[in-house]
């Protein structure tokens, strides 16, 4: 039998380190030409499986695919675009399966959060079933760090290490100002189910550096006297504060803070962020004079201050799922299995999708503290070792040097399809 | 007659690369401590001097001082302060010249904006006439970069070198996205007054990396109809794009963008940015899915993207004001002289505060394309040295080592005043 061909997709929000995967599962593929043959992306994700839009990776230079693992975003495009139940969406499961044989494709790498797990589940099933095997391997991704077993997962340390430093800098910034001006500094992290994010602001203060940051988890409902109380009493205490907010954020009505029907003078809805919302509040009850920042793409994008041990594990999970299709596995998802926590350690395990797909990891209430306002020790001794060291891009005139690839298309064999 | 003290304080809004200036006097007048006896700083600024809150910089290590020039906001605090005309203010300039006479001191290095060039001229005025003679010299600082006749501004270069780089990484990232979802990326910037800031997003497309930017200007007055006209056309071409725009922009009606009069369910009024208001208006209008972002302080602060070239200017002016204090300069500013463009090359200069104080520098027209929405090859050729180098600061488990100085206080000696 003719050696099988591999088919790459990115799913879902974009990171820092995505590239860093398809780096890490294009040069391991180079290296075993003997038993894989071509890896073909899919333009904007699995919608380039659908409309058999694939791209040969191996039209861009071993410079270029090295470059990867500096470029934020995904390269190859992503996409939101959920395939649902077999039964619901079996059309599209068939062409996948369709597409997949007309290229020869025996191998599928899926890089995505919890829902890409769980279709990259359903291929490998659907495939099986149609009698044209296809190893499925799941390489994981995701800034919300909400997928099970794996010990984290890769987006999340960069955006993690940007969301530490910047309230540090932003902090000691507030700190100078606070004696005339500015007195709490409120800044909005992503995160709309899990607080690990927001978790990452309490990294800004340590036993070095101890700044007073007050963080709000979507897990702990909204209560504004106790909030409000914990803003004034740190106020008071260090002269200022850093409240660093997360986007789901609730009210224990389980609304949205974000969400409070913003109208401007026209009437007209308008879109509203939980760091206005909180500093609004702050300054009416306690009349401080506040700044406010929305960080949104900037945190998962800055691939200017990822984290080295996010961008290694985020390219060891792709050189591992390539190592695990030829070893034979199917429906797995490589993982990062911690060893100890200082000095760090860690490994490649494995997971079975069965049990990663459509399950989600939330914050364990111990890892935040009683007050329900910052982290523990505990959650400090799991989000430390993330953010360890730096791993800077090239540089040219001031700028990151990120790659464009040439994402030239393979020529078409089916119909055409809508998706 | 004995050797006397300087002092040395921080106006205004801080920046990632000021105490990089301190550093420069501290450092340099250690080297003269024939001529200069101690570096005194204000505590909170000028206030500090206004109630003799100084602080005795020789209790700090070379070590810590040297940590300086790698830290950023105002490691002796700073201050929203500003001293009005002499006749309106006189009690505060004379206790001012109180305080230096009873400290024995000589030189002051007042390091702030437009508004402390003109206190630190008045400073110098006015001890002249009190027999008291101060050198006063004034360090400049402003990440507006609205100072006359320097060619840029200390703190500056870093604010756009963090802004080219994130509007880079996030035009990547709306890139993978645009398929299927945000097709716009809104991010607001600092410059109230000026477009400088904005500007440099501009810099986040090249000539080796072409992006899809639309900027708004302060000094364009804004016109929706034409704003929405270009979006729509950038996102018919490139399938996305991102929107720069600064927080100063009005509309025709002299109205700032930011200020819609946004109220809550409840009727509260809500303190908008520009950058929903934009996307707002985006969505609304050609309803492509956006994202928005609010730097604010993260921008100023974020000394961890530095640019190199910022970082020696403010550590050279800051050298340069003690030297001229040497050399018997008075009412005087250094300031940085560009004598070629590529390769950049620069020199320190000399400016009269008198020619300084109250001189607003705004962005010359032929700087923006003739459209109103982007930069032209003249404000290229003048922005990208500025962004120039990278400048880290040393990292200790992930987070970077930022020094917070023992802020020792000198003994008062005179009695209380208030401010």
């Amino acid at each position: 039998m003719a050696k099988k061909n591999a088919f790459y997709a990115q799913s879902g929000g974009v990171t820092a380190v995505i590239n860093a995967s398809a780096c890490g599962v294009i040069q391991t593929a180079r290296k075993h030409k003997d038993k894989i043959g071509k890896v073909y992306a899919g333009r904007n994700g699995i919608i380039g499986a659908l409309t058999e839009d694939l791209i040969d990776t191996s039209k861009d230079t071993a410079r270029a695919i090295t470059a990867l693992r500096h470029t934020p975003s995904g390269a190859f495009g992503s996409c939101r675009f959920k395939l649902k139940g077999l039964e619901e969406n079996k059309v599209q499961y068939e062409r996948l399966i369709e597409v997949f044989k007309a290229h020869n494709i025996g191998y599928f790498f899926y890089n995505g959060g919890g829902d890409s797990a769980d279709t990259c589940l359903k291929v490998s099933q659907l495939a099986d079933k149609m009698g044209y095997p296809i190893q499925a391997i799941h390489v994981p991704k995701t800034v919300d760090n909400d997928l099970p077993i794996t010990d984290c997962c890769p987006g999340f340390g960069s955006v993690a290490k940007y969301v530490a430093v910047s309230v540090r800098e932003a902090s000691f910034d507030v700190a100078s100002m606070a004696k005339t001006s500015t007195k709490v500094f409120v800044v909005e992290v992503m995160g709309r189910h899990a607080g690990w994010i927001a978790a990452a602001g309490g990294l800004a203060s340590d036993k070095n550096c101890e700044l007073p940051i007050v963080i709000l988890f979507p897990e702990i409902p909204f209560n504004k006297e106790k909030f409000l109380d914990k803003v004034d009493a740190m106020v008071k205490q260090h002269g200022y504060c850093s409240v660093v907010v997360s986007e789901g954020v609730q009210g224990e009505d389980g609304k949205f803070l974000s969400d409070q029907g913003l109208r401007d003078a026209f009437g007209h809805a308008q879109l509203g962020g939980a760091a206005p919302v909180i500093a609004s509040m702050i300054k009416e009850a306690l009349g401080y004079k506040f700044h406010w920042a929305v960080a949104d793409y900037l945190q998962r994008a800055a691939r200017h201050i990822a984290s080295k041990t996010d961008v290694e594990q985020a390219y060891a999970l792709g050189k591992a799922a390539v190592e695990l299709a030829l070893k034979g596995h199917n429906a797995v998802m490589p993982t990062v299995a911690r060893i100890a926590d200082q000095p760090y350690k860690w490994k490649i395990g494995v997971a079975q999708l069965k049990d990663v797909a459509n399950v989600e990891k939330m914050m364990p209430r111990n890892f935040i503290t009683a007050d329900g306002f910052g982290i523990t020790e505990k959650c400090r001794a799991y989000l430390s070792p993330l953010i360890k060291g730096e791993d800077y891009p090239p540089y040219k005139d001031g700028l990151p040097q990120y790659v464009r690839l040439k994402n030239v298309a393979v020529p078409k064999k089916l119909e055409e399809f809508k998706v």
